[in-house]
């Protein structure tokens, strides 16, 4: 239609968006949304979207994907953008859905043991609901305080408890989702077991916004622990000492259930932030955590002890103070933000390792950083096998980054070299898009492909990401 | 092709069997298929299969699904028959897949607490293999001494333990598949978390054959349990009783590592087999295990045990006598044989109920067992829920299977109306096929069809099974 108006043509999604939602849920203005078009990553790209939407329920946000599948254009789910992957990031003309008004925590139940919330509920904010009764959400990332459920079942996250509790699949009984002709699915169960069909449930957590929009999860809770942790700190010359303190802490069974490593410039970041006060004359902290009863907790203690003296720590003590301690988990929480702090262009690698060469890896990780003279900052869920190098470049350093992506590189090569995985926890996004290929391999890649297109033939569902 | 000989023409399918595996592969005689052409479960339908193959070897598996993709015809996997839910069943002119002859262990690794195994191995060879090296292998269905692990993947087998350790699917890292076209697939990890794609792992356990033939499993493992556990057994003159001790050990947030009921006639039929001189004159017995070190085990055990007269239970103990306590899990373990040694038709139910449902649950299938004039035995997984209440017929009796068949219906409702799922732990196989499309609904069952049509286009891997 031609018309003597120069104003531009209206997005017919837009106007079809309008006449769905309450015109309060959308948002258009360039402005306005641009800080919903990226997560946290650098380094990655992110296109331009039409609009942000903030639906309220689960009908509007099927309103929106309906209308994004009939006008053929991406729909790019967002929890609270704390993504380190650029899993959340924009692509051009997309719609981004931000889950942030779905914040209703539905169900706490005690006699079954689960919950039921929205997608938008902030980790923390759950894991206090469970626990004003008596119960436990375990998954923590370190983002527990500001990322929310939805983009942790749908990153399978992490976190500090997982070495002994799992993660955040171990916890996703349910889901509501809305597929990618705008329905509205229920899968899963309110049972211990089941066995009914396909695990559809495990397939979307994890899935990245590319099969679905999780609106309401229902998930496993356990009794709170009542029991005082006891925990093991270790001071370290030597980055590769703490790696091998951690192989022997494995080695003799125990398992201990927050088991972290942070280095010398992490404890630094920390300090300058928060002036935390925390020791900058050791390459490496370890960190172990045992929450069994007594005096079974005194016995582990002492045993982990034991082996980080055994692996050359410079200093270990054991302690029961929960201010201490908590000062010390919280360092480790603070250390990703601390060195974001810093000014400089991050990049975050998460490579997991069979935990045999957990020491191994660090020690190529620092001979990767001198061959390519870049900075790395390390803190690892060593317990896991779970690090995360952050590579650190000057801003505006072109040959910086050249390094620095090189280092990226052969840091995933060493870990897939020594049997790993490149993402532990972060998801791939679009920032481990090329080591997930080199992990996987085709076949792997083709099958992948082939259940996205099966559920998503238009591929509307976050087009681009985890499975490029 | 007409010839003057009147033999059958040959199968081209078991010709190009014939020449791609050695001749002591493959049986193609009546006689000797028909063993092969069903599980344990009665009452449903078999059809006639081409072959039996036994292949030895990963490029033996796929040169098998070649075979038949190329003359598009079917595959059943069978393991060692044990099922009871016809997953096995064979479908006609189908090529049977017996995984018999790959049963090794191919590594226990201690320090990464993980072992890898052919198929064919038997649960309780691996279960054996692990505690060698001072590990443990938890799925424990009752089947272990002559169920394969391979079975137990393809069914995510549940057991007694997995009350507190969880299901197969909780310990499955990642899978050798040879999928549809007869291409070998690996996918998963070895290390302890990973977020790299869709997991495929979780996709590939409990989908029953229909997706790819699995050729090896690497499985997690856990230390080998040290403490001597205790066990509190109660008997009960009421069922209904029995279940409400189950929901209040349960709201006590009590975590036995075994929970189980057998009930009166479960009793009868172990004695009447082994000559047991289990009590007779109780109408269910409790059994609850804790496995945590001591002082807290007496804490447990004590408290279950005050739950259990609270309930009124007529009489409850406390026993750390390994051999009493062993007998006794015996006697769960072996009520499934004993029922089936009766001479009856059984129909197996497996329905598994919001914890706090059971004892009402046990109360509805009383009413229908008499609403129906059948017998029904029942034993149970009871810390989780799941009823495996069971139906027995004589043989012969055309009324009595009419009965059979609505009180088996009529449980499924009941448990579908309180929340539960179909199936806990054995499968949805053919017999639960009904049950599986009134629990998922037209919409996940679409989902369902569309992840079968994406991974087997041709439809040849189980057909029939599970997605239907």
């Amino acid at each position: 239609m031609v018309t003597a108006n120069v104003s531009p043509t209206p997005d017919p999604l837009v106007t079809d968006l309008f006449a769905s939602l309450p015109t309060d849920r959308i948002v258009t203005d360039a402005d306005l949304v641009a800080p919903y078009e990226h997560d946290v990553a650098d380094w990655v790209p992110h296109g331009n979207a039409a609009a942000v939407v903030w639906p309220c329920s689960t009908a509007e946000v099927a309103a929106v994907v309906a209308a994004c599948a009939r006008h053929g254009r991406p729909v790019v789910v967002r929890g609270a953008g704390s993504g380190i992957s650029g899993g959340a990031n924009a692509v051009d003309r997309c719609v981004v859905l931000s889950t942030e008004r779905m914040r209703e925590v539905v169900e706490i139940n005690a006699d079954e043991r689960l919950a039921v919330v929205q997608p938008g509920v902030l980790n923390d904010d759950l894991r206090a609901a469970a626990a004003a009764q008596g119960l436990w959400y375990p998954p923590d990332p370190a983002s527990a305080s500001w990322s929310t459920i939805g983009g942790n079942v749908a990153t399978n996250a992490g976190g500090l408890c997982c070495v002994k509790y799992g993660v955040t699949r171990d916890y996703v009984l349910a889901l509501e989702v809305v597929m990618a002709a705008g329905d509205v699915v229920r899968m899963g169960r309110r049972t211990a077991k089941g066995v009914a069909g396909y695990d559809l449930v495990g397939l979307m957590v994890g899935s990245e916004g590319t099969l679905g929009v999780i609106t309401e999860a229902t998930v496993r809770l356990r009794p709170l622990r009542t029991s005082r942790p006891r925990t093991v700190v270790g001071f370290f010359d030597d980055l590769a000492a703490a790696g091998d303190a951690v192989s022997r802490v494995n080695a003799r069974g125990i398992q201990p259930a927050a088991f972290e490593l942070i280095d010398r410039f992490c404890l630094q970041a920390v300090n300058k932030w928060k002036n935390a006060g925390l020791p900058e004359d050791t390459a490496a902290l370890l960190l172990a955590q045992t929450d069994i009863p007594e005096p079974g907790a005194l016995d582990e203690a002492e045993a982990i002890h034991a082996e980080f003296v055994a692996a050359g720590a410079g200093e270990a003590m054991m302690s029961t103070d929960p201010v201490e301690a908590e000062a010390l988990f919280d360092a480790r929480r603070l250390s990703g933000p601390a060195l974001l702090q810093l000014g400089h262009e991050i990049l975050i690698e998460d490579v997991c390792l069979p935990r045999t060469h957990l020491a191994e890896m660090i020690r190529r990780i620092e001979q990767i950083a001198q061959r390519h003279a870049t900075f790395i900052a390390t803190m690892a869920h060593a317990g896991d096998g779970n690090l995360h190098p952050v590579i650190l470049t000057p801003p505006g350093d072109e040959d910086a980054r050249r390094r620095a992506q090189a280092a990226f590189e052969h840091i995933i090569d060493a870990a897939l070299a020594l049997g790993g995985t490149i993402t532990g926890e972060h998801g791939v996004g679009l920032l481990k898009l090329p080591g997930m290929r080199r992990e996987l391999g085709p076949q792997v890649i083709a099958m992948q492909r082939a259940v996205k297109a099966a559920l998503d033939p238009q591929g509307i569902l976050n087009p681009g990401k985890l499975v490029g």
